[in-house]
């Protein structure tokens, strides 16, 4: 109606703590939505980047942020999440899976997600996944995301009633580089993310795995410092 | 080759302490295949099922048992994961959702099942959906299932290696009567399941719940006595 303000739509947006999330999550805010900022305790041995989260929530104005906590590590199978050494300065082959790799991640994290959204009638969720410059994840592909999305219209209420749930991966076809720069132009604190996969005691990333490789290789490329490493 | 004994296949099957699950899971011991039960704690108000699951996983001899916490209290919006009643002696009317859906639930569960799957090197998940007698959920039809199968296709490292992961549902077009007759032609010792969805302070079951009342319907039609009320 005429004079009346629409309310901003809600997004259900995973926040790791790392880089990507960050971006993904200020493109939401950037298109209007309301944060609604989700972070899953898994059990990773970076559980430092969960304190990045929490401050990258408060940096995005976040409505609210929730942790979850769902214990990977009773699993186990992966780098991230056992005591399996996190592999450093190997080649980084992208066709090949690697052991970082953390089975059905993605899959439970859209899927809490969903649930979330549902309760909040949220249409929107936001996740960072990417398929350059990463790690050959099956779960970061474009087809898996279509997939969840036609799951998600079968498996709730929502669904059943007709409504669609989108899943907006704003990065997956961006280079870190890229990436970068879309972040810096958002006017992003990069020095409050963490990306490493395998801290120092004293939280500071190792500079050897992939992700810091990775991270790194798209700041050199950028031409910018990683405020991080100030 | 000849002399040489295969190993049996192993299946992650998910068991809640239920009537249905237990089914379900003994449909795959009576098949041949090596269990390992999953229980996930999400938060339920009935957390005295997770009691009977694990008697129940002992009962079916299950290679190990794994219990999984999350807490989707935390998102609400259920009567099972928050304050919101359940409703008691309410007409059953599986056109409509009713207030103990769990948003996500089944994805959920299905998500930390493919993880494990994964891991163990199982291509075989059980699950005790099932569409009658049951309470409309979306997430236990036939659709939600075979789209979880596509999913697990593109989700998972098995899967993009051509492995096939099956989502079985062996009660899903049985009547709750026909379920309790398997079970009880298969020598299942339905006293140690727990079905209410509010049991009273000493764990006894309310007897005015869906759940309670379903159950209650599928053993009196099946012409004997429940053994959890002796």
């Amino acid at each position: 109606m005429a004079g009346e303000a629409s309310a901003p739509r809600r997004a259900v947006v995973l926040l790791s703590g790392g880089l990507d999330s960050y971006t993904a999550a200020a493109v939401a805010r950037r298109d209007g939505f309301e944060l609604y900022a989700l972070t899953i305790q898994y059990g990773q041995r970076h559980a430092r980047e969960v304190e990045s989260a929490r401050a990258i929530a408060g940096l995005l104005d976040a409505r609210q942020h929730l942790e979850l906590a769902v214990d990977l590590s009773q699993i186990g199978g992966s780098a991230l999440t056992s005591s399996i050494p996190v592999p450093k300065d190997q080649p980084i082959d992208p066709s090949r899976i690697p052991i970082t790799y953390v089975p059905a991640r993605n899959t439970i994290f859209l899927a809490l997600a969903m649930g979330w959204a549902e309760i909040l009638g949220a249409r929107d969720i936001f996740i960072g996944v990417n398929v350059l410059d990463y790690s050959g994840y099956p779960d970061c592909r474009p087809e898996f995301i279509a997939a969840f999305e036609t799951l998600a219209r079968l498996a709730t209420r929502a669904g059943v009633e007709g409504a669609t749930l989108k899943i907006h991966t704003p990065l997956i076809a961006m280079s870190k580089t890229e990436i970068i720069e879309l972040g810096l132009s958002l006017g992003l604190d990069y020095a409050q993310t963490h990306s490493c996969y395998d801290p120092l005691p004293e939280g500071r990333p190792c500079g050897h795995c992939d992700s810091c490789r990775l991270r790194a290789a798209g700041f050199a490329a950028a031409g910018v410092a990683d405020p991080l490493l100030r």
